[in-house]
């Protein structure tokens, strides 16, 4: 269990994203985050001011009396405040040079450079948030289309911790009645618990069913669609790279730091957010018909979620084209047959022992791509249009915990029709009530919180 | 002359950097901001809120009730905030996706989105700041290091501002004793008017000339030296650079967008920032010696406004040595004598001719380097240590009109010394209190109010 202490160190870091901007945030948060502010700042005496208030004035080094940067502070007091401790937001200019001095200064004056994550792991260490709250935070900020930010600004709602919550509940009731039965044995009830026990497994098993359906949606959602488009040469890989980033699907995602080599391009067809792979290959070697191939799709292949395998419909199938649908047999793919505007040579039904989707289309007409961009989404996206408050698992940590309470719960039931007594099933039925914990945090290990909350951004 | 109006639409903008990160902001100004923010908020009426209160709660989508993110909003209401009108600031998570949705949420729900530079511009155009503070604040946002950050503060803080007021002022008061002469010319007393406008003159030109002294020392901090490393291969250019780029030295200066193809590397030598140019040049060609050489650094040379060239103390001068001294003899440069701990061949006797300033130095020993960064910062900042207070003119807008005026007021004081009518030479000298004034923007046209303000960054 985490330790919940109720004095911390004051921390203090730049919250928004580096670079040259109207307005940097420098933020602290602890018991003498006012105290520390008020050391350099000029204007107002911030240790008399209300709570949530913003006030206007300047950053001065104590030190040398040098003005470092005309500001606007918010002071905010525990405990409605992002961590539950004091917080005081340094809103300054900008620049790289003077947001850095600005921290620096705070650090000289008694404040400690924050860790990754660590304002909101402390909003989760002092209960204001579980652990599925503090994920849906960089979550919201990772977002990369709309539907990804609308699921994790639910899960920061703490729609996952409820669902949570209630099978633990559920758990934790029967869990009580076994401990009547060990300390009154002359109670017992052995049969009646053990049957609660087992229909308690049964239905927490469904409730948790139900959320890991989820699970692969939300994934996608998180991380994007690993997508590869692939084909000959020539067959309209450039196109359709074209039509999907060059249209109103195409996602912003230049960050600071992020050079061209390893820059993501990422576009979101009716909400699925498409990763596309080896992009910058379609991109420079498409004319140079010898490079491109089979060789080269391989590795995109290999990492693809969806292969988008295009053909030329006004040629007969070539061997490449066989060995590509060969080689993308295992994959979920959809097979664009494009050209049609050029007559038809190759159609549908011949690639019917392909047992893929085809959609037949000109791209440069843009025939029938309204057809595609559903078929991506219905491929994927089954359940989430008409249910679209579902609560979502969104990554991999909470899927795992889930499956594996799901096993415990599988040898409760296992070992009660095996004729095993309450007290020893009672194990496995236990660990899932912990292993659910987990997910929230309520029974995490502390190297599983730090190692969480390391991943974060520093600032937040 | 700007015009003032007193109501204006309400813009919106993302005012930090993108990207991602903790916290963004997106900002609105007008006098519909609170309105326009409370239809997207839910939590509190913000209509109702004191001013200068930061308050929690969630930004809705009012057509179809989604929620877009929790949020903490900043209500300020005019005339105390950064434009003089309401201010409202959404701090939202930072995230590319989200951020984007808020603004357009704002843009759907009647606020404007808002040009580069325009809150910046309302508060010149409501009369907070004069031209002189708004360009302080890109400054402050671009400032390199922490002196042209600390100059940028002081001209925020109104420093030119009042020297070119004053001395405005004293023109305007001899233009004031002009105006009654030619109104009753009864009272006529040209010549003292004459000595007066004369006197007036040369204490202007005094004045401007002080300020135009600093105008090369602001703009180095403000744009950084242009400095060329420049010698024959194996010479200890890679050396010199690395002791600059490795150390403390190095200024962050990765942005949004930048790539390394366009990525300028800048150090901080003594305060003195110097932009180092070609440095890609030098890190990957200087193993590959055919292809280094004069040819190769004319154009670094040429950009340059410091050459920093680089001999081999332990050999003989060579051709290309020779041929690098007499291409670069016109330049501000700083003979480096690298190697003396190889022995000595040439020494500073020996280029005495070259009348270039010499150190003799190990660069691998980090001999001497000392001297090298005291010598760099005297070259160019002669005046600046012990004046650190003094208002610095900043750019090549301000230092053309002092220019300029310095000019007219010449005119005036050889137009009178030839005789010329005091009304006739008042053209020039009204002229200069202009000019002055279009340092300050109190006379500037819109065009160029609005093409200064064009080159600011978005959000601010």
């Amino acid at each position: 269990m985490v330790q919940r202490l109720t004095e911390f160190d004051t921390i203090a870091a730049i919250s928004t994203p580096i670079g040259e901007g109207g307005i940097s945030i420098v933020r602290m948060s602890g018991e003498e985050a006012v105290t520390i502010a008020n050391r350099v700042f000029k204007g107002k005496n911030l240790e008399q001011v209300p709570t949530h208030t913003i006030n206007y004035g300047h950053v001065v080094d104590p030190a040398s009396g040098q003005v470092i940067d005309e500001v606007m502070v918010s002071v905010m007091r525990a405990p409605k405040t992002f961590t539950k401790e004091d917080v005081v937001e340094i809103n300054c200019h900008g620049g790289i040079v003077v947001t850095n001095d600005i921290l620096r200064l705070l650090l000289a004056n008694g404040a400690r450079m924050a860790d990754p994550g660590e304002f909101t792991k402390r909003a989760f260490v002092n209960g204001r948030i579980d652990l599925t709250q503090a994920e849906s935070v960089m979550d919201i900020i990772r977002a990369k289309t709309d539907k990804a930010r609308a699921v994790a600004v639910r899960q920061l709602a703490g729609g996952l911790l409820e669902e949570i919550r209630a099978i633990r509940q559920q758990i934790l009731d029967v869990l009580a009645n076994v401990e009547v039965n060990i300390d009154y044995p002359e109670y017992d009830e052995e049969q009646v618990t053990a049957e609660k026990m087992r229909a308690c497994s049964e239905k927490a098993t469904a409730e948790i069913d139900r959320l890991l359906q989820t699970a692969q949606e939300g994934q996608i959602l998180r991380n994007g669609l690993a997508t590869a488009i692939v084909g000959r040469p020539n067959v309209g890989k450039s196109s359709l790279l074209n039509y999907l980033t060059q249209s109103d699907k195409a996602i912003v995602t230049d960050v600071a730091g992020t050079t061209r080599d390893t820059l993501e391009e990422y576009v979101s067809v009716r909400g699925v957010p498409l990763k596309l792979i080896d992009t910058a290959g379609i991109h420079h070697t498409e004319d140079t018909v010898e490079k491109i191939g089979v060789e080269r799709s391989k590795q995109a292949i290999g990492q693809a979620d969806l292969v988008l395998l295009l053909l030329d419909a006004s040629q007969e199938l070539t061997a490449e084209d066989q060995r590509l649908l060969d080689y993308t047999k295992d994959k979920k793919r959809i097979i664009v047959l494009n050209k049609t505007d050029l007559g038809v040579k190759l159609d549908a039904d011949q690639l019917e022992s392909s047992q893929s989707p085809v959609i037949a289309t000109s791209i440069l007409q843009k025939a029938h791509l309204d057809e595609l961009e559903d078929l991506i989404k219905q491929l994927f996206f089954s359940g989430i249009e008409n249910s679209n408050d579902q609560v979502l698992v969104t990554n991999q940590r909470q899927a795992g915990l889930l499956e594996q309470a799901k096993r415990q719960l599988a040898d409760v039931v296992s070992g009660l029709e095996a004729g095993m007594p309450v007290d020893l099933v009672q194990i496995d039925f236990t660990g899932a009530w912990e292993t659910l914990g987990e997910i929230t945090g309520e029974s995490s290990p502390d190297e599983l919180i730090n190692d969480l909350f390391s991943q974060f951004c520093l600032g937040k």
